[in-house]
C-alpha cells in the first residue's frame, strides 16, 4: 500500500506512512490526505516559471478535428516523462471531443461575459421571480457556462468524474512540478 | 510522354497532345502549357466553395514545436487522395519550420502594414535618396516582409524554388478542384 500510494502522489516513505497512520490504514482517506498535502505544497510553487514542456496535437475523425495544445512544466526532465507526455495526448484528446472555447475563466473576455448574463436576463424576464433569486439563477448559469466553454473546468471525456484541472492537479502533484495548459487550438473542418 | 504529362497534371489525353504538338514536343514546354490551361481552368472554379478537406497536425524538435492545419477542398472523394493528404502533412511540416504569421498577405491586418512602412521610413531617413526611390525601397522592403510572413508567398522548405502557392496550384491543377489553405496555428514551446 505504500509503494502504491507512493506511485500515485509521488510522496516520500515518512509522508505516506503518516498519512496512513493519520487515516487509520484507510488507502482512500490516505490518498486525500496525501493530495491535499501535495495541494499545499504546489501552492507555492505557482510562481515558479512553468517555460519547459511539450506541445501535442491529436487528430479526430480521420482529419475532420484537430488539436494543438502546449503543455508546460518547470523541466525538461519532468517534460520527457511519460506521465507528463500521457497527460499532453490525452488534453489534446479531450479537446479534439470537447471544443472548450478558453484555457480557463479568467481567459474569458469581459463582453463574452456582459453577453452571457444579457442573455440569461431576458430568458428569466416575466417569470415573476424577485431579483434575489434572479440574480442567483443567473449567477448559476455563468457557472454552467464556465463549465461548458473552459477547459480547465470542463468533465473529462474518458472520466466524466473528473474535471480537466483535476487531471492537471494529480499530475502536478505526482511530479512535483508546476503543470500548465499554456494555450490550445482546435479546427473543425468547415466550422 | 503522354502518360508522363497527363499523370503530372491531371489533363486529358486531347489537351496532353495538343500541348506536345503547340510546344514542338518539348516536354517543359508542354508542361507549362498545361499548367497554364489548368490555371485558367482553376480561377473559375476560385468561386466554388471549398469546404471539405483535412485537418493535419506536426509536431516538431520533440515536441518543441508543433503546428496544425486545415487544407480545404471541395469534395470528400479528394479529401480522401494520398495526394491531397500529402499535401496537408507537407504545409504542416513548412509551418512547423517556416513559421509563417498570416495565410495570405490578404490577411495583414492594415495596421501591421502601416508599421512595418514607419520602421522602413525611419530607416532610410536621412539617407538623401529622392521621395520616388524610398516610396520604391520602402515598396520592396514590404514585398519581402510578405515573404517572409506569409505563408503562400514562402519558399517551400523542403524546396526552395517553388512558393508555398505554387504547391498549392499545382495541387489544384493536378486534383481539378479548388484547394486553399483555410487556417493554421503554429506554437513554440515558451514563445
Amino acid at each position: 500500500m505504500i509503494k502504491e500510494l507512493r506511485e500515485l502522489t509521488g510522496a516520500g516513505i515518512m509522508d505516506v506512512k503518516e498519512a496512513l497512520n493519520e487515516a487509520g490504514d484507510d488507502r482512500d482517506a490516505a490518498l486525500d490526505i496525501l493530495r491535499k498535502k501535495g495541494m499545499a505544497k504546489l501552492a507555492k510553487k505557482a510562481d515558479r516559471v512553468a517555460k519547459e514542456g511539450i506541445v501535442e496535437s491529436y487528430i479526430h475523425a480521420g482529419g475532420r478535428i484537430g488539436a494543438l495544445v502546449e503543455l508546460n512544466c518547470e523541466t525538461d526532465f519532468v517534460a520527457r516523462t511519460a506521465d507528463f507526455q500521457n497527460l499532453a495526448k490525452e488534453l489534446a484528446l479531450h479537446i479534439a471531443a470537447a471544443n472548450p472555447l478558453y484555457v480557463s475563466r479568467d481567459d474569458v473576455p469581459e463582453e463574452v461575459i456582459a453577453k452571457e448574463m444579457e442573455i440569461y436576463k431576458e430568458q428569466s424576464a416575466g417569470s415573476g421571480k424577485s431579483e434575489d433569486v434572479m440574480q442567483k439563477m443567473m449567477e448559476g448559469k455563468l457557472e454552467k457556462y464556465f463549465e461548458e466553454s473552459c477547459l480547465l473546468e470542463q468533465p473529462f471525456v474518458k472520466d466524466s468524474e473528473k474535471k480537466i484541472s483535476d487531471l492537471i492537479s494529480e499530475s502536478t502533484a505526482k511530479m512535483g512540478e508546476n503543470v500548465q495548459v499554456r494555450r490550445f487550438a482546435r479546427f473543425m473542418l468547415g466550422n
